[in-house]
């Protein structure tokens, strides 16, 4: 599932590129978004990232694509993994800006880990 | 180093627990100031984080303590260790809630990779 | 072009619903970047939107699907409507929840109306 | 009913004029306060913007003066124009950089369309 | 001079009442906007507030009126007594929720105190 | 107890400078903070600052030290003096560039005053 944002001067750092805390934000909503989109109904909860890499500096006026795509599954939980291209100022929008992998857990109500569809 | 922030009713996921952008974002913040505060006039960039565990749902009204250790240097990187706790409405401000690695590299003015001072 | 946004605590109005402000801001965000990938290397300021309509209240954890087409174009202009869907607390993903129209013009450096490519 | 908000950098887009995002939000919460100040104890919902105009870049440093005129009402409804003028970096305040009409509804606490007082 | 502001959920500390941080955001804001309608064209940076009270809990809902008087001026200073009233949730619109004194220099573009017109 | 900030373009007013309105912000939350630190379980609200003093402008990029020190308290309340301090930007880390005092009060969850542990 693609997601885009908008890179604005409110976003920058004080080097004039993109501050990485804005960028950790939109993963964690796109990730989530995906999630629920994917299994409608359940209860998703962050529990854990991996492998963060920021590769690039990414510049205001850039438009970023998110491509988030399932990347396995155990028995309450989904794992993502995202990667950020810039389809604007990047000469090849195939080159990957930023990389990670999101793992949700499934809830219930309490809190407490529940088995996804079709798990036991 | 310590840092604290204060958990407010705008910083809440629809569960009504610190929506996780919002913490990643404060991470990378005080893990920033602390590389900036061990090492004066140089210019760091966030090139990974690691091992992000969300542990617990944090609630409004919480007063988080960040400490923030170094856990190695490389030739051009500096390693630092976060975990963070909660003061006010934790049991015990001892527990572990969120804890991650971040890694930054000092760059020169043109973004290359530039060795630590006491390195060559 | 499809585009998400997860409606957070943040994002209420004191009556408990969407606050439309956040809303319009979103519109605009999503229309611009439709309109960026649909002429790449264009720039478009906003002229105009018309025939707002605000259908539902919209609650927190709600995530809304944004569905973004090309209405038409002008010799320096192009037209997108925008339809916002719930996919979370809608009880039909096909209801439209709000809807609008997005006039962009193709400017120049120095802020002049510019044909579209294929225009003359 | 007067308004006025200063344009800061936080509100500005790639191209270095206001974000129109962030103007659509200032217009929702000027159009309902001032709606809320002539019915007092009302409880107002924003139904319909029209005629959304934006006719000029807008600078940092700018402070827009929003006029917001009663336009008409209806059994259950009431419009306002507002329009946005720079009394800063404008040589004319006479000018209108932004136009739009704004539609509330008047409705009780169930959500259901309200006759406005004097109106059966 | 007047200024108005909707208080939302996201303004709200974890008590439920408007976090002060917020409030004197827009003290410093409504009180600049309004020295700068007084003396068009001068530059203004804040030096000083004083005598900063808040009275009361201000809740979700609450249409805040600010009044802006000025209160005295020196020769390169001005100074302006502000005053929050509620409009919606308090029995008495007169009741005073919050006052403070804030006083502004004016420099020239090096940032050297400069005298006010009228004065030398 | 020390406080940090790190001063981004978001924080910029017109002039490219910190606006204060974020500095106050900010204050308010390292003060209550540290009232909280220093008194567990109790409830604090805001109730006065005192002779606010901007010195100097602040630039983007600068790391803010905030040092807020005890000083003084009453039956019901405890008062704290605020400094800030530049690390990054500024020639002496040692110059003050902002000053106030904030006084808390402590108060029972129906908002009255309470004495401090000790007081009678």
């Amino acid at each position: 599932m693609d997601h885009h944002k908008l890179v604005l001067p409110e976003h920058m750092n004080h080097y004039g590129f993109l501050f990485g805390g804005y960028l950790l934000q939109w993963i964690d909503e796109f990730a989530y978004i995906t999630a629920t989109v994917d299994y409608p109904g359940l209860r998703f909860v962050t529990v854990a990232m991996d492998n963060l890499q920021f590769r690039r500096g990414i510049d205001t006026g850039e438009v970023l694509r998110f491509v988030v795509d399932k990347a396995g599954t155990g028995r309450t939980s989904v794992r993502y993994r995202i990667r950020a291209h810039g389809i604007v100022k990047q000469p090849d929008p195939a080159t990957v800006l930023f990389e990670t992998m999101v793992t949700f857990v499934n809830v219930d109500a309490a809190g407490r880990k529940t088995p996804l569809p079709g798990q036991t």
